[in-house]
């Protein structure tokens, strides 16, 4: 693309208006106009055509001061159905979300650890989906789209696995497999990304048009947004925060480099960091990512003092990671999810609130705000059902590229959330 | 900004028809069209306003086969000036460009080791540029706009210097001295987003839309460029790669954090490394940065072992460091300037093509071309220029933001360039 043309803009301006729809429920023009900046024929227009497309629809009519009523607007949860896939390393799991981004169901089924081959992972998502959609009979021919995440570095120009080191996948194509498997349009991409996607929705992006999604798991992540647009690069590898050195010559990551920030702020990096403190204790022996970090925390309210200092050592290294993106890219605002957060988040919080004036220049650190999220875990299903979305209204000819949100809407509330501006370091 | 409005794209086509202008020479109004994918209307209406404000004149006109003459189109040389002044540690230089980006004269004054207030930094820039157009009577009047790099975290919004360490700077004001000192409307950036604005304008900036321009010398920089754009950040503190920590726990580094890139790449890091490798070395008594660097190498291509050692070493840590760039950002393109490729350019780009493929993820390093440019010291100057100019436009109602360039112009040659593309590690 050599430049902006007016179609991006449309699509962009079409963008700022599902979102608020999708955002605020029920909506007056008028409110649109208000939230978004865009002006009321420009509005006019754009809700006229999603609602004849059948993606929006009238709610009703209120009445204004005097004036002749006016009508209220909605997403059309009747205008089909969307379904997210989720494949972790241990399960899949497929969420079927209205068209309104509602979640209504949910089916899911375990993998056993070790690799898998592209056919197994497709021929198990095509068992939770026919399992799910006999279900719901009423939706026979009425499903827009999956939006399945895989894990690892996903490129869906080309429809491939490029690398998952956990799987030991390299360049594995997808799309056949799945398109078998899945009787809808397909749209894939990365746990990251899917994220990364459903803050800018639901998120900081209501608020922030520079920002960073970082996320904590068994693998660890950030998804950049750059001006109110995901970063992705040319192979949508983009945001591999994970894989950037902390500690050079450090330890050994699953990536084959070393020192990576995921090995010291990924589950195994956590896991790691207890062994370095104490090869014997009891906390190794859970072999389970979740349970490791649940146990993890309980030990550490107990009063264990392993658990103690290995928390305060990830938040040393959180804190450094972050640090990083910050003085990097200068965001407004950074914002902590995944699932470790759910477990870990106030801890993790409170340790990286101490170190991060330390750890950012001046600058970039003036107005930069940080807020950890307890995610429920939904985030990656939620924005792949964005991303499902976004691939049906493309082929309806009504494209809305995860764009310029505007800065007026105040925050949504997607989930607990803590957050505080950095302070400064003395002069 | 809520989204893009026409008048952005139209500063976008602007920017684009300028640049072919400048680094084409001579061009008609087809060749424009061709190189920037712009219609023929956009190109005649932008050219057209050009040449009204001056900017651009007409050179001639050419026989196209058989038909009507065509005009020819320059930059226009007699349009006025640019004054860009480089403020480093130890000097204050004053570029004269003129308006076709020909620079034509030059002057330049030491500073002495310590700290600087702003008002002598001022004052010196003042009599650089008082001796200058002492030389150049007929541009009384004609100076369109200083360009004003300075070392450190400048916000050109708030006119202040947040933080330059080497000088103990914390949010020095700087407007009223520059002004005071400057005849002409002044521009002020740092020398990264100098640095930034030149490869992107005739550098790799006309082949990539996505890349890094990595600046080594005493301080160490980033500048990233997103989608065509430079990206700033709303504190304009973006690319602050060098105070990224590369070894947690590691070196000192002036900034106050610790195991920053630069404390490894920099100069100074360069220095440690030599410090550490053999704490006698007689290279450790030269005090000036560029004289020591300038000896390491001769040092080195006549077999000094501690030499060829620290040099390695540099190449591990920056192949990490620009691998931490790559993975993050998934750029198409890694430019690597600054004074230090002027002396040690080839020995360490040597180092990094060995080590560069461990330190990149498979994917983001599928796609990806690094290049070494010998930079010739001018990257700062050239860059302020354009700044001017922008600054220039600007103020006419031309603005032209460094923006969207075209894929399809092959690279300019700004002076000695090597590149290759990364191997890949093995499955």
């Amino acid at each position: 693309m050599a430049t902006k043309t007016s179609k991006d803009i449309r699509s962009e301006s079409r963008f700022m208006v599902l979102r608020t729809v999708y955002v605020r429920g029920t909506v007056t023009r008028a409110q649109v106009s208000a939230e978004t900046g865009l002006s009321p024929a420009t509005v006019t227009t754009l809700v006229g055509e999603l609602v004849e497309e059948g993606v929006l629809r009238e709610a009703g009519r209120i009445s204004s001061q005097g004036g002749r009523p006016t009508s209220t607007f909605q997403a059309n949860p009747a205008r089909g159905a969307l379904l997210a896939v989720d494949v972790a390393e241990t399960y899949v799991r497929v969420d079927l979300f209205d068209a309104s981004l509602v979640r209504v169901d949910q089916e899911r089924v375990d993998l056993a650890p070790g690799t898998q081959s592209i056919a197994t992972i497709a021929e198990r998502i095509g068992v939770c989906i026919t399992v799910i959609l006999a279900r719901h009979p009423e939706l026979e021919g009425e499903v827009l789209g999956a939006g399945i995440s895989l894990p690892g570095q996903v490129d869906p120009a080309r429809g491939v696995d490029v690398f998952a080191p956990n799987w030991d996948w390299h360049e594995v194509p997808l799309m056949e497999e799945l398109e078998k498997a899945v009787p809808v349009p397909v749209r894939i991409d990365n746990p990251l990304m899917a994220l990364a996607t459903g803050e800018l929705w639901f998120g900081a992006g209501r608020r922030f048009r520079h920002f960073v999604a970082v996320n904590l798991g068994t693998g660890v992540g950030a998804g950049i947004i750059v001006d109110g647009q995901l970063l992705r690069g040319p192979g949508n590898s983009a945001g591999e925060w994970g894989h950037t050195t902390l500690v050079w010559g450090g330890r050994a990551c699953r990536c084959g480099r070393s020192g990576c920030v995921e090995a010291y702020v990924g589950v195994e990096g956590i896991r790691a960091t207890v062994a370095e403190i104490d090869p014997e204790h009891e906390l190794l022996a859970v072999p389970h990512h979740r349970d490791f970090v649940e146990r993890l925390m309980r030990a550490e309210a107990a009063g264990d003092p392993t658990a103690r200092e290995a928390l305060l050592r990830t938040g040393d290294y959180l804190a450094a990671a972050v640090g990083n993106l910050v003085n990097l890219l200068n965001p407004e605002h950074v914002s902590v999810l995944g699932w470790i957060t759910r477990y870990a988040g106030w801890e993790l919080q409170e340790r990286v609130r101490e170190r991060i004036a330390q750890e950012c220049l001046p600058g970039p650190s003036a107005a930069l705000s940080i807020e950890f999220t307890e995610a429920d875990g939904e985030g990656v299903s939620l924005g792949m059902a964005v991303l499902a979305l976004e691939g049906f209204l493309e082929r309806v000819g009504l494209p809305s590229p995860s764009s310029p949100p505007t800065p007026v809407v105040p925050a949504a509330g997607r989930g607990p959330r803590t957050g505080w501006a950095v302070p400064q370091r003395e002069g």
